[in-house]
C-alpha cells in the first residue's frame, strides 16, 4: 500500500467514526489526504483534523476512487451495501460491522493476536466486536500460557456501544429525573438511567443474544481455536464509555496465579490493575479514553479445576473499534518485511 | 412464640430497618407492640407505623426486656453486641447481619427453601446475604429438578444495599455531574455514578470478597447441599435499588428448557419474566419494591453440557432483608402444626 495513503471514513460523523478520526491523528497515522463520508443527513459538518476543519462528503459508490485505505463504521447495511464499491476502485477496507466476521476469505484481526491473518486479506478485513476484543486481549496472553477450554462471562457494557444517540438518551434520562420530569425513552426498549438491561442486540432462537454469541464464534476465528466455548450474558449499564466483563476461564491445563500474572503483564496493549488491598482494579470510569485494557480482579476459580477468574475493562470505541482498525491500518502501510 | 408478640426493629432507621417497618404493616404481622431501636444519634426520630408515629428508643442491652421477637439490621457488630442480651431476655432474634451465618447453631433460612430449619434454632435465626437470596430464588427451583454441581455468576448490585448513605452518594454525585460540579466520594472508594465498580465487601486472600463467597457458603448451608460450588464476581453498579445476577449453573441431571420453566413457574415468591421477542426480562427498575424476585432470559447453556443460564432480579431490601426477616417471623408465629 501506499506509504501516505488516501484514507476515507464511512460513518465519520458516528460514535466511532469520531474516534477513527482522531486516532488516526493522535497516533501519527502517515494519511496522505483523508475522506470523511456520511449519510446525506450529515454532508456539509466539519470534523477538525490535523489543524484543518474537513467538510463531510455524502457516501456513494463513487466515493472510492483514489481511495488507498476505508475504514468503515456506519452498521452491517453500509458495509454490506458498500464495501464491495470500495474494493473494486482498489481500496483496502476495514469494516467495524459485523457484516463480514463470519466470512471465511475475510480476516478478523486484533492485531496484538494475530496480525499475520491481515496478508490473507482479499480487499476486506474485518474489526471484531467490541466486547469481544476487550475480553480477548486478557484471554489470549491466558490461552498462550495454559490453553483456554471455555469461558463463562458477563459483560457491563456501556450506551455509547450503542452510539451517540444513546449516549444522548442516557444524558437526557438522567436530567429528567433529576428535575423530577417524565422520563422519554427513543434508542432503547427500557429506561437506561439507573437501571440494567439484559439485552445488547437481537435475540436468536437458542435464547443468547447475536452480541452474546460473537465471544465463541469471533474468538474461535481470533484465537485460531475451533473449539473454544463462551457461554456470555451481555448487559447494557448506566456508564458512558468503557465496557467491562467478568470472566471464569476454563483450561487445558494448572493455573498458577504467578504464571498468569507474568503473561498479562507481558501482552501488549493490556495493563494489570491488580491491587485489592489498595481497592485498585479496572474501572470503565479510568479506562474510558485508554488505549490499553485494565485486568485485574485476578483469582483461581474456586469452581473449576484448571480455571481462573479475571475482570477486564476497556475502552469499547478505542480497542473496542476505532483503535483496533487504525492498528490494522498500521499494519498495512508498514513496509514489507517490517516487524 | 405469642401470637401477637411484642417486636423490636433493632436498626430501625436504615434502609433495611425502615423497609421491616413497612413490611410489618403491609402483611399485617400481628404485632402486639412494636419497638423501634438505633444507635444514640437516632434517638426521637419518629417513624410512622400502622397509623402511629413512633419514637426511635436507644439501643442497650436492657432494650429486650418483654420483647418476644426482634429483627437486626444494623450491621454484625451490633448484632454479636446485643443479640446474645436479647436472647437471654427471652426475645427470638432474627438476624439480618452476616454474624451468625455460618454458625452451625444458628439455622439460616429462606422460607421458600427450607422453613423447617428454624424449627432447631436456639434463640436465633440468620436471613441470608441479599445476592445470596435472590439467586437462590430462581436456583432452588432448578436444583430440585436438575440437581445443581456448580454455578458461574456475576451480579449488578444496587447502591442501597450498602445502606441509606450510599444511595445519598449517588444521588449526589449524579447531581454534581449535571450542573458540572467536582465529583465527592464519602462511602464507595471510587466515583460510582457512571461507573461500576467490581468490589463488594472485603478482599479475602484467595482474591474474592467476602460477598462473594456468601453465595457457595450461605448456598450451601439454605439448600442443604455441602458440594455446592460457586465462583462468583460481585459488582456494585449505578442502580438505586434491587439486584440482578447473571448465572450459569452446572447440573447433574440433563436439562430442558420446558422443565426448567416449569420449575420456576411453581416456585414460590418467583416470576418467570421471559418473553425475548417482546424484550420482557427481568430488570431492577421493575423488580424495585416487588416482594417476588424475578428470573428470565433462560437459555440452554453453550458452555455446559448439563446447563442453564438465567438472570435474575429482586429487591435486595425485601426479599434479600426485610421481607424475608418477616417471612421468618410469620413463621414463627404460625400456631404448631400449621402448613
Amino acid at each position: 500500500m501506499n506509504k501516505q495513503p488516501h484514507v476515507a471514513i464511512v460513518g465519520a460523523t458516528g460514535a466511532v467514526g469520531i474516534e477513527m478520526v482522531k486516532t488516526l491523528e493522535k497516533r501519527r497515522f502517515p494519511v496522505g489526504q483523508l475522506t470523511l463520508l456520511a449519510s446525506v443527513r450529515s454532508v456539509g459538518r466539519k470534523i477538525p483534523f490535523a489543524g484543518q476543519d474537513l467538510v463531510v462528503q455524502e457516501l456513494t459508490k463513487d466515493s472510492f476512487r483514489g481511495v488507498d485505505l476505508a475504514l468503515f463504521s456506519a452498521g452491517g447495511g453500509i458495509s454490506r451495501e458498500f464495501a464491495a464499491s470500495a474494493v473494486a476502485a482498489g481500496c483496502v477496507v476495514v469494516d467495524n460491522s459485523s457484516a463480514f466476521r463470519q466470512d471465511l476469505e475475510v480476516p478478523l484481526v486484533i492485531p496484538e493476536i494475530n496480525a499475520a491473518d491481515i496478508q490473507a486479506h482479499k480487499g476486506i478485513i474485518a474489526n471484531p466486536n467490541c466486547t469481544t476484543a476487550i475480553t480477548l486481549m486478557a484471554l489470549y496472553p491466558l490461552h498462550q500460557a495454559f490453553g483456554v477450554k471455555r469461558i463463562f462471562a458477563a459483560s457491563y457494557q456501556a450506551v455509547s456501544g450503542t452510539g451517540a444517540k444513546a449516549l444522548e438518551e442516557l444524558e437526557r434520562q438522567v436530567e429528567q429525573i433529576v428535575h423530577r420530569e417524565p422520563v422519554t425513552r427513543q434508542v432503547y426498549p427500557h429506561q437506561i438511567a439507573f437501571n440494567v438491561l439484559p439485552q445488547v442486540d437481537a435475540f436468536l432462537p437458542s435464547g443468547y443474544t447475536k452480541e452474546e454469541m460473537k465471544m465463541e464464534n469471533e474468538g474461535r476465528r481470533i484465537m485460531h481455536h475451533d473449539s473454544f466455548r463462551a457461554s456470555v450474558t451481555c448487559v447494557r449499564v448506566p456508564v458512558y464509555r468503557s465496557h467491562s466483563v467478568a470472566v471464569s476461564a476454563e483450561f487445558e491445563r494448572p493455573v498458577s496465579l504467578a504464571a498468569a500474572r507474568t503473561a498479562l503483564e507481558r501482552a501488549p496493549g493490556l495493563d494489570v490493575v491488580d491491587e485489592p488491598a489498595r481497592q485498585q482494579y479496572p474501572m470503565p470510569l479510568f479506562t474510558t479514553e485508554k488505549y490499553n485494557c485494565a485486568v485485574g480482579r485476578l483469582r483461581l476459580d474456586r469452581a473449576l479445576d484448571n480455571g481462573l477468574c479475571f475482570w477486564v475493562s476497556g475502552d469499547q470505541l478505542l480497542k473496542g473499534a476505532a483503535l483496533n482498525a487504525v492498528q490494522i491500518a498500521e499494519e498495512l502501510v508498514k513496509p514489507p518485511g517490517a516487524a
